[in-house]
């Protein structure tokens, strides 16, 4: 019995509002459940030294929480000084996740940089992060497209992300943070259509079978199928 | 004339959403304009070491910006390494304004944190962050006498800011982002009812008379008058 | 009655010695009371980036305390690995109220820098520092002139600064430090003539009225001329 | 063809030197081919805060590479200041997969750091890392047991990494440098036994099918078979 | 020829002004010709972590240099977040040379810290520190002996600090910067009474030989004798 | 009676294995008794800026030393986001010992950074670190004039450090840690052939005479006689 009465196979609630702030090229803030993620993308018309004048394009991505997003407050990272390990984590894996599924030729010479800010926490911010920064990745790309400045279209399929993990002996899809915190094995999955673009399975403490894995990724495609759902009516496809 | 239309006396539109993550003692997203500041209170039972034993409470305040909240994208302070000084000036100025609205003995040996996090601004964010976050701060006090660990209340008025300028030649009230950058003189008046907490004037590359500041100070004690009837109402008093 | 003994609209004894350093382009050391800063003032022919082909100077400030300047010893900043979020928000006013007494184009496209560091702390060492500030960066200007690099005098009238506070129910002019750490409504003035630059009035844990800011501003004014007499006559006009 | 000759399903030559050091509790060089780590494990009889009085152990992990272990000079960790995004990300996975076999009510109340540093790199320095990293805590565990202070071994099964990936087309096992910075799609696998602890595909800039990912994990399994033989040879089992 | 015009073994002129600051428990403005520090020595009753309960006392130094202490004005260190190696190396070995003068039974479980901070530099910034720290550090013990807190004198004889260097081919005492930028070979030379307590010679782009090294260390004898007689001097003894 | 039963003007084994890595131009790993370590030696074709178009070249160095390389493991420096005041000392002395036997014209403008780290420390690492930069300079150097690159060797004679010392009341050669840290008194000497480099002599919580250095640096011409004897054989020539 999952703490939320969701099914093994039950996603949590999926909302994807757009264009939430005025400033950002591409915006939206995405609700999974109780985590939830404000997304935006900025477009720069320059990319980091080691691209100049090769013609691509890049896409990197940055990712926060609040300080009360948790059920207790975290220090916030600024005023430490620094980001901590796991931050540093999670932005390389959207960063590269989303990258994954853009044509940087298409893109041009240009820089798109996600941002991934956790309002409220759940359960799962790295997979919102990566399933609402595509949104506002493609509303920014959009927005190139039509100003004329981009002609082919570099995004193909969306890319989203959900974990699933070994709750209570069960295979469960989308761990929420109840799930999370007594889950021994879970992972996250990234995946574009039916095609993987990131799998990071890990056990704390435990260790894991095929078997077990391959159950998990079964959860994953259901997931992904839904999410893809989301983000294509989220942004009018 | 001003650029948003606005009479010279005319605040923007003011909305303020209570309860809005589910985490904090208290917490709302104020509106201002296009200026959207989401403030969270924190309670702890630790106060820091300098208070200890001391029988007295404590309210501190932290500030940050999402990196676009603003017309260009901002680095993030996180990856930086440390918080700007315009920040610190900021998170003290909102700690100074809102501990100067409490009895802390009545608060007793307790610390509350507020945290404003700027999701999209448009002038005035901090301003926005003392009105909000005292709505913040009445929610976790609320919560702390409901309990009973509070008995008497260390809130009596709203605490609230505004900012005021002189606008191409006129002095205007709670002043946009527009206006912001083209006022030579300008300051934010934090209120308690008609007692002032704080006055910050200043003249980036001009000056200003006594005539003047009297002038702004009109403008904000009627500023302040009406955020102070949104705080009430915000808090169902 | 004050602890000096002073009258309530008397100022400590000011002092100004100039050219206390060999190599700054200006340098003074300012004595009001106890408190003693040693100004110096940089020419820099390269401006910051923002302000290159732009035609305009710029004025900036740093403000720092030799650890043993107060009564304990602080640790140094240098050690600490930061500037606080005092010195930041001093450093800063500094720089805009020097900056507000200058005729950028006057200046033409070089930088000054004025440092403040205070040798011995008892109140007011950031008034102090404005006004100590301003005969460096004018000896420093009257260096330029004379140079032929600069010919309009981008200074006007002297930039000068003083705190006033409610002490003991009454106002007062020149807080010295036992005044300063039990007043809890106090403010910093910083004028030009009878025009002001910047206005800081707080209160730590308490309100004030208008009338008692404006009596404070009338407290300001009479310092300010003082001030700007001791100016005056330091820098030979 | 893989640039070294070697066949698809063939791993590079390891060789585990162990007591390389006089005064870690445990300490091994292994050398995967050109890819050479120090590892030392050190005991400490406190644990970190969140764990004490619960009577659990803890292992943790720091990894750091030479300056110039690579074919470049890297910038010194240490001189830059702080730790990048890449070397927080694998110290974390090691420590992670370490803990997954350690029994840790067995080891007791105390932590055991493994420290890999990196001599020489050339592909697969987080996979040699977690492969050495198991054998020097194998030995500072076999010391603790025979002092005594540790009666039931915390250990089980050797746990072993290694890295696969799709090359030219192929999957292949043990990529080098030459291999890795041309692979699309790569993973590292964490092993125990025939049990998984760890997975982490990612495809740069592609993405990858069920079927690739299967073909990898058959890879792994043969090269964690020899891996495990070296680490049991090394530690005299 | 020297460029100051002064004899092979001249020293420049030392002046010792004590008591310069109200709040240190000793105090001094040390001028060894232009260049000038400001010394202060101040008692705590904790010592650090590794000596408590230990009866031993403890001496410790940090140096600064004002920004514009020099010919062109350097990076305030407070603001670059990190003190640089030159000023750990100097802080280092200031407190070395306080610490061989002092009888840290006597002294009791106490620490003295001693500032220097360079107002004014023309090369010998570490000496002059040593030897007008020496004077700040006698002072601090007076105070506590006059108190009573302690009742064996911990300081015998003063430690005094001189650089020597060979300049156009002679050796000289006590270079200032235009001989010390030149200076292939100097050393600096800490010594109490005719007892050596640190000695370091080097050679930019040179060598010396033991001849040279011997003709330093007789002008540094000189040199102490009468750094010696101006500490006593200032002292009062 | 030394501890580890030396004479006292014996040095501990120096062995020097040259070409330990397959990327950097020069290196070796240099053990001095117990005392281990790594030097490898850059080649960049960059000079800092100090030194464009100046027609000199640069050879700086870095140093470390592994978090298990002694008794007790200390916190690794990027991890503690700052190297500490004995690392920065030691790499300035690395630096300016290398650069002192270094032809800087015949060098041309590029800059040599040598690494030392240390894998296993017994004492004397800032000596061994010197000695086998040498080394890895030296052959770093051969590959340039090999190259044609560089047509005149920049260097003549080996550089060599060794530290001796005052234990238990007698002069000694070559301290290891046991004797290090009893030592009152002790030097590193720096040289090169019968010249001297650097001359560090230091007495912690003590005072030495002229003699006492006298007979210690005895004792460091006859080390380094026969460090530079291992550096030319290791080197070969």
């Amino acid at each position: 019995m999952r703490p939320s009465g969701r099914k093994t196979d039950e996603m949590r609630a999926v909302s994807i509002e757009t264009g939430i702030t005025r400033h950002a090229e591409g915006s939206c803030l995405i609700r999974v459940g109780d985590t939830h993620v404000i997304c935006t993308a900025t477009v720069d018309e320059k990319v980091p030294p080691f691209l100049r004048n090769s013609g691509l394009g890049w896409v990197t991505a940055e990712y926060g929480m609040l300080p009360r997003a948790t059920t207790t407050r975290m220090r916030r990272e600024a005023a430490a000084g620094k980001q901590g390990g796991r931050t540093v984590e999670i932005q390389r894996l959207i960063g590269r996740s989303l990258r994954a599924g853009v044509d940087r030729v298409a893109l041009g010479e240009r820089q798109i940089t996600v941002d991934c800010d956790v309002i409220q926490a759940d359960g799962g911010t790295r997979c919102a992060s990566i399933t609402g920064g595509w949104v506002a990745l493609r509303l920014a790309v959009d927005k190139l497209m039509k100003a004329g400045a981009v002609t082919v279209d570099p995004l193909e399929i969306p890319v989203s992300a959900v974990s699933c993990g070994i709750y209570a002996g069960q295979p469960v899809l989308d761990l929420d943070y109840p799930e999370d915190s007594e889950a021994g094995v879970d992972g996250n999955f990234v995946m574009a259509g039916d095609r993987l673009i990131e799998v990071q399975m890990s056990a704390e403490g435990a260790t894991f079978s095929r078997g077990e894995m391959d159950a998990l990724l079964d959860l994953a495609v259901t997931g992904s199928a839904a999410l893809s759902a989301a983000q294509l009516a989220a942004t009018g496809r």
